[in-house]
């Protein structure tokens, strides 16, 4: 964040390398467009209307292939490419991308404001994502949309920004990123499982809460204010305890799996 | 470039790739300063007075000693880190950074305004950086600040910027990047090779002229326009010929070895 010029600029950057954050065999094109729409979804979690990315892009498989995606996503949010480097080198690609955008509402939304007696919500299901995943990896690339193209919350972000206590996107995994959301905010987020939507049968429900990568927002509301944008509540924020999760009254902890890291 | 709140945001982006950009045994406090200098370098070269940078940093070798390098550097130019990210991943080091300045002069100083007539001018010597280069090749690291270091031209950038018909830093090499901005700007930069000051012997100016990494600044200004910096006069625009160069009025075309380009 950076006041300039009587507004404040929302900044984010997000790098992704191969073997790590997309597979060799990935379409260029989808990596291109996920690496943008990662990055528009954390400008969507603060409330923040784009203006523009950089990229530093290392030459790979097919370099015209990703132009095609990057074209493509940058088009379909309306957001102009302001700069960047391009680099060559040996081994696994690396891509970064830098993203900015205008707050449009301060203070800019952060994880830390979550009070206790907040409700919680999210903006949508979870796990679609992973099951976008398996059907690509199964070879129905019809069914993979999720996966390789998701979506960034942003006019959701912008409604819900001079509303929330706390806000974030989910793209670790809602039990993983919810943890983060408590440890930042200084609460434990009581959470309701059978209250989370899912994009998977009952049974992986589980798993679709640990899931991540579907970049729906996650945020607070003091007790009493309904969301303005379609979303569902999924739990309460209540006084910190041990852990910074209950999942239905049940402590959660890093060793009990709340998601996945990426480093 | 992005006018932004009444201002102009000036945006650069590097990346630098282990095994092109740096070597596996090199200090990462040294590809810290490096990845920093350059951006600034960018900001320079614009009149931009540095904001805040954003970095893409994928884990390496020594990931301490390049924080250390990371703080030193931002430290001594009184530069913000914003945000960023870090990565894992396979195989050789892959670093970005985005630096974002403010633009004390509008219109920006770009590449592309040389007019024929104007002086061509440099702000120091070149050829440092390959002293210092083969310096620590031959283990004398004492020797090799100029090349590990180097010196962005911020201050010199902003004095000159409400001048300057063109500007750009010399980041491959002079006779390289004063063809770029010949071509940019559709003129020929006639250059006067005894007149370029460099940092080596004699018998060495020829290379001196190609190598790059000194990071000066290469700048034009209307005949009779003196520069309020120390600066050295190199030469001359004149109407655009077969070449984008004339070293001592000979043609100079890419493949008589300009400089080099990373990619």
């Amino acid at each position: 964040m950076l006041d300039f010029g009587g507004e404040t600029l929302v900044l984010t950057h997000d790098a992704m390398a191969e073997g790590v954050h997309f597979q060799p065999g990935q379409d260029p094109a989808d990596v291109a467009w996920k690496l943008v729409a990662s990055n528009l979804s954390d400008l969507a979690a603060k409330g923040a209307e784009p203006l523009g990315v950089l990229i530093g892009y290392q030459f790979g498989a097919d370099d015209e292939r990703f132009l095609t995606g990057l074209s493509e996503v940058l088009e379909h949010y309306g957001v102009p490419l302001l700069g960047g480097d391009t680099i060559g080198g040996e081994g696994p690609q690396v891509l970064g991308l830098t993203a900015l955008g205008r707050a449009t509402h301060r203070p800019v939304p952060s994880r830390s404001g979550a009070q206790a007696g907040d409700g919680l919500w999210i903006t949508g299901p979870v796990g679609a994502a992973m099951l976008g995943f398996e059907a690509l990896r199964s070879g129905a690339v019809a069914d993979s949309g999720a996966f390789r193209r998701p979506t960034p919350r942003l006019e959701e972000g912008r409604t819900l920004a001079p509303l929330v206590s706390a806000m974030m996107d989910v793209s670790d995994g809602l039990l993983l990123d919810a943890s983060r959301m408590a440890l930042a905010s200084g609460v434990t987020l009581a959470i309701d499982s059978a209250a989370v939507p899912i994009a998977t049968p009952e049974p992986r429900r589980a798993e679709a809460l640990r899931w991540g990568e579907d970049y729906q927002l996650l945020f607070t509301l003091p007790a009493g204010v309904k969301a303005p944008v379609p979303a569902y509540r999924i739990g309460t924020a209540v006084p910190s305890t041990e852990t910074p999760v209950l999942l239905d009254g049940q402590p959660l902890s890093a060793e009990s799996g709340l998601g996945y890291e990426h480093r």
